[in-house]
């Protein structure tokens, strides 16, 4: 896994620096420029071409870097090799490798060439497109591409620029969450009063994203206010419309005033689907703004097959996902669509002097610093645009289904070995598993699990527990043993008190040969562990 | 100014193309990398050669893209070369090239090598660094940059990590204003109890930026408790701090509570000053959190005889700049610093079961997730590295002066002829400038504007008005018309009823020669207007 001292440049390129760097010494001189961004073009290539060398979750220490760094910033310039030579030796190491094809945890951030390419163009030109005149292209293209990606994934009309909606690239769907929840607190405070902001409730499961619960806390929402829906293994962690709707009325009763449910299409921990046509149902009744978070698995409701996970959105304020997660844009592209643009921009409109301008007294143009959260954005639509273009829509379905053909092919290694079992059924590409139960107790029928555990309390009445913390503790360690080998990286969650794996396919680069030698991994660590355990009968 | 059609690809990288593609089909091949990121440095090396041949402001009418786009995504593949051919027919005549070295609007989106290459290489790895775990390199490389920066800038050592302070990148400036005004928002809740947000209140002058409404209308402070208190041009638009206490003091009468004051060095109008050290003398008598928002003028700080502009910061809680408006990062890299990180971390903290490490819990580590509004988050510190590292303090030092010497030597030509006046004292590298009042009223003795005015109530006690309303008249119309040719680009404000034109030297690629000849421009356009009213003595 070395990764120091392989990495050289082109002797020739070496020479032309000297040339170039005495002949004009402007930071954005266009022929210093072209040499130092072939060299790191270059060096990403190789990057690429060797990121199966390195272990996939960084090995570092805490605080490695500051050891290898200096105290302060020179004072004189270094060269772009001394750089990228520094990049190589102290900053890889410390990488954990997100474009590894052998990378499955969290969600991918899925890169691409097309991405990138996006990315470059757009920091190459460098515009601040908070308003339509600061850069017409890069409003013009945004609004054009999130049509077209609305249309894609069959958005209703009603969200889109054609049907009176709209739009427009976030960073991040925290953001998204944030400036739609403004939008909908504002909404209801304009009709209440402002003093009445400590009534408002929102909703949400126990499986939401906690950027929503951030967002609440940042807009205001009294945290006595944030209500969170239980869910259940026996549901899949969908939440329950009518548990809903019994808190809903409890608050009302209370003389609280309901504005907010956030609905999730393939949750963080288990990829569960919230049923959004009964949900959206429920807060109709009570005046609610519903935004439906599908940040991971809306990318692969572009193919016909998967569109039914996002039905009825039509009964949704607003709807997002994000394109960097799995969609081949690199961070960051929240893609958010809103029935209702005058909502956002209601509440995030700022009409300063020095910004002015005769396009946005003719109302004919979009100023999406008024959809936002900052005023400066960047020329985003770029990377999407390419995306879409360079791919087309044939191959981005081909790109995602393949991806969950690679975890229908690992789901059915875990099915068929009896020592491991698949926690809830799977929905797109990310694999829940863990070591059985049976597995575990079959080792130490006791509930005592010798060297590797602390437990001994093997008294009736808490037996059930200890079971159960057994079993989540064997998966720990498989999972900390897997990680810390550094051939492949996943991460686990909770659910209903059950510690389990996540095996989240998407790495762009990831192919099924390394999804095979995935299992292997994982079945090697599996068997040292489950041999660790003293069998006590 | 044409731009179509003088836009082509060696053909020997096309056929090259062909026999890539069929090779190797993944959307992240390396070699394909290679070959299509070398054509798009080409590309981008070629715009910055060429880019003085555009507009600098675009000319395109609202509604111009949508005629030349398709009206859906292609469903099958298209070449990278169609693309940018695209790119260049259709997007470059939509943008405003904020890289011009004719560009002096707003302030600058300073574009460098270094800061390209930076997010180049962010973008290659693509990590999501959110916690120290997803990518150790990310967070400490941030926290070693930060320190380094805030050294260069003599921050006093509270505000650093060597001095359990700390700082941290964030996207924009507004976002760094509605972190640090959430973290006072709830220092003072958690005492006073949430439902008492009705009565929080924050302060800032006529001239603060709009970012600042905006997040305390995101953070739900009531729009009735968001003081503005107003500056006069005998002060240069800075902020009074015996009018700013008067005003806490009326609101701590009538039962408020003052939490938070937002003071800025270098002004969006006129890069005023407001005075630190009293601003935050009153500040400190009520337990207030001060930010100071350096956005534009921090960088200049880095050279000794400009940190003067900033003293007083110790008094502060918080302090920001965007790198990338003056220190050649790209958009987008707003450098936050704070006393206190543990009052962020309080109110922007999350902790789900799928995040949780055994970094985390050593507490050895940063998660800079708790330190902004988004989780997810790139590597921004790369840029700001190469930035350092490329050009180090003393390049860096000469690149500013730079451009506070032009700007001086643009001040030189206002003052020397008599037709124009510099409005406001300069500070930096921006000139906020007019034709004089004297000038047009010596063509327009009665306040009649003749043809390019509907102007004409000569009536005495609306005489003065009148005068002012038709020297702004005229000062808009110099505007228009020079922005309108397309070979340089300003802005305006208006301050004290003032109608100015800003000339905001800081594009990386101005030389001298641009000032001079952009003077040439204003004089010719001016010389066109003043001619154009008619003599009516």
């Amino acid at each position: 896994m070395g990764s120091v001292g392989d990495f050289e440049f082109p002797q020739s390129n070496a020479l032309l620096n000297i040339a170039g760097r005495a002949s004009n010494d402007n930071p954005l001189d266009p022929e210093e420029f072209r040499r130092q961004g072939h060299m790191v073009i270059d060096f990403i290539a190789d990057y690429y071409k060797n990121i199966e060398k390195y272990p996939v979750l960084s090995q570092v220490e805490p605080g490695y870097l500051k050891k290898r760094l200096p105290t302060s910033a020179p004072f004189y310039p270094e060269s772009i090799e001394t750089i990228l030579g520094d990049v190589q030796d102290h900053i890889v190491p410390g990488i954990t490798h997100w474009q590894s094809p052998n990378y499955f945890a969290y969600f991918p951030s899925s890169g691409s060439i097309a991405g990138f390419l996006g990315e470059m163009l757009a920091t190459g030109f460098n515009v601040v497109g908070f308003n339509w005149m600061s850069s017409p292209a890069a409003t013009e293209l945004e609004s054009i591409v999130m049509d077209w990606l609305g249309q894609m994934l069959r958005l209703p009309k009603s969200f889109l620029f054609s049907g009176n909606g709209g739009g427009v690239l976030q960073g991040t769907t925290c953001e998204a969450i944030l400036c739609t929840l403004v939008a909908a607190r504002d909404r209801t405070l304009r009709i209440i009063g402002n003093d009445n902001i400590g009534k408002l409730v929102v909703y949400c499961s126990d499986q939401t994203h906690c950027a929503f619960k951030k967002a609440a806390q940042i807009a205001g929402i009294n945290p006595n206010n944030f209500r969170v829906i239980p869910t259940t293994l026996s549901t899949s962690f969908s939440m329950c419309p009518k548990a809903l709707r019994n808190t809903i009325t409890a608050d009302v009763e209370a003389g609280l005033v309901p504005i907010f449910l956030l609905a999730t299409v393939g949750t963080t921990s288990t990829t569960a689907v919230d049923p959004l046509g009964p949900l959206c149902d429920v807060a109709k009744d009570y005046g609610m703004w519903v935004h439906v978070d599908a940040a991971y698995a809306g990318s692969i409701c572009i193919c016909p097959e998967f569109r039914h996970f996002i039905d009825g959105v039509e009964g949704a304020d607003s709807f997002s996902f994000n394109a960097h997660k799995w969609f081949f844009t690199t961070l960051d592209c929240c893609c958010l669509w809103v029935k209702d643009p005058s909502a956002l921009t209601q509440s995030l409109s700022t009409d300063p002097e020095y910004l002015k301008n005769k396009a946005t007294e003719s109302k004919q143009v979009v100023d999406y610093k008024d959809w936002q959260l900052a005023l400066s954005r960047r020329f985003r639509s770029l990377k999407l645009w390419l995306v879409l273009r360079s791919y087309g829509v044939e191959k981005l379905r081909g790109f995602l289904r393949s991806h969950v053909k690679m975890a229908k092919v690992f789901q059915g290694f875990v099915e068929a070995d009896n020592r491991f079992e698949v926690v809830v059924p799977r929905n797109f590409a990310n694999v829940c598993f863990r070591i059985s139960p049976s597995a575990v107790m079959n080792k130490s029928s006791n509930g005592v699990l010798g060297e590797i555990t602390n437990s001994n309390d093997i008294s009736s009445p808490r037996t059930k527990i200890t079971k159960m913390g057994l079993v989540n503790e064997v998966n720990q360690k498989l999972m900390e043993s897997i990680n810390g080998s550094g051939g492949i990286y996943m991460t686990h969650s909770v659910v209903g008190g059950i510690y389990l794996l996540r095996f989240a396919v998407g790495a762009t680069l990831t192919q099924e040969s390394h999804v095979i030698e995935a299992w292997n991994v994982v079945k090697q660590h599996a068997h040292a562990i489950l041999n660790s355990i003293p069998t006590t009968q």
